[in-house]
């Protein structure tokens, strides 16, 4: 039978979504751990993508495989006692025969947190990432409009796998402004290694004035990571929902 | 010279607003420590109230006196700088000769805050108290709204001072439910020791049944704590703000 599995967290304590040889400090370990523990049975489970160190998930979405039928209330139950208090359950049902959580993902959004002031602001302060400087976010806005559609994001990718196509498709990038609180909204088919982080570095980098919003097209012809900006720190960034 | 300073802290690793004789772990000791190495000079504040080991704060006000006049500006940014991250410096202005934070309080609000089901909300999970069972939440109304005025509230007090009088006038209880969230707002000119935090527990059995609400009359006229609900926890409870 094949589950999916939805779940939301706060990556602060973690090392990332994916599981890394020994260590258990990381989000599919706890979860593996638990689900395991409750099935009895040593269970696997795919996430949408992986989540870098310190970096929330809103809306997680796994798949898993096990060979008894469940009875989903029960296990979901089940997992939100035994999961840490900054890992959550949401959701668990039953997936068609095919799904599978990374494999058959449409589109999916991160949302970038910034608040753009001095401001002290505790409750929330692991989820945003300050940047007091004066920002332009009509500049930010339009550099923004170059980057959407499909294209090579070379230049705003960390570390590229060798085979896989560094071409993505960035359906929209939604710059919401409330107050000082600065989020933007980034939704494609799939995006690569650190790829929001850079963007939003080089964002920032047009909102303060140090690159213009038309240079963004130079900086993608370039197929280079050092043409774009600063990597935005892990801290204020949320995957914030998956689409399938 | 006489200032005010206004702070908003997460009280989670905290053992309270008050300084207590050795220990460096309550706010109080912490913005002290950090407003004296500003100022080269030892100085103590007077908050508006204590605040519980784990309650938070939105709004606390505070005020001290200091020999030399300051730049505000200046000595707020720094102790933002200084404070740690979860304590911030809101504001800092001179304030009237005359003007003690918690003797000039005219009045304050606090707000409890319930997550009303089992589902997962690891975000703000510091700042509510899950209760998941089913609230009647016109009964907790109706017995609120018993509650208000002018009232002796030994009976919603965990430990009486010997000279201080148990009588307060409580202006409002405003329960704000918003989906599963249900926000109790508390406004009076001042409050007993845990006294929010029994009223809330005592609205909460009112709202699963195990009271009814005109029981709160009888209550009130018992003037004992056992005749009370239980204490909800610290972590729902935020002081939200102190009018002069």
């Amino acid at each position: 039978m094949n589950y999916k599995l939805t779940l939301c967290y706060d990556g602060t304590r973690y090392r990332g979504w994916q599981r890394q040889g020994n260590t258990e400090n990381t989000i599919q370990a706890r979860v593996e751990a638990a689900l395991s523990g409750i099935l009895g049975d040593k269970t696997e489970i795919a996430g949408s993508g992986r989540t870098d160190a310190g970096v929330h998930a809103r809306e997680q979405v796994c798949s898993f495989r096990t060979s008894v039928s469940l009875d989903c209330g029960r296990v979901l139950a089940l997992l939100r006692s035994e999961l840490p208090e900054d890992i959550g359950a949401v959701s668990l049902e039953p997936a068609d025969d095919r799904f599978h959580a990374r494999l058959s993902v449409r589109e999916k959004t991160y949302r970038y947190r910034i608040l753009n002031s001095d401001r002290p602001e505790v409750f929330t302060r692991r989820y945003y990432c300050r940047f007091p400087q004066l920002l332009d976010i009509d500049a930010m806005r339009e550099a923004a409009s170059h980057l959407c559609g499909e294209h090579d994001f070379t230049s705003f990718c960390s570390a590229l796998g060798k085979k896989r196509s560094p071409v993505r498709s960035l359906k929209s990038i939604r710059i919401v402004s409330d107050g000082d609180m600065l989020d933007i909204f980034l939704t494609a088919d799939g995006f690569l290694y650190n790829m929001v982080r850079i963007i939003t570095g080089t964002l920032l980098e047009v909102g303060t004035g140090q690159r213009n919003a038309d240079s963004i097209l130079q900086t993608l012809e370039e197929k280079n990571r050092s043409a774009a900006g600063f990597t935005a720190p892990a801290q204020g960034l949320m995957l914030w929902e998956v689409k399938y």
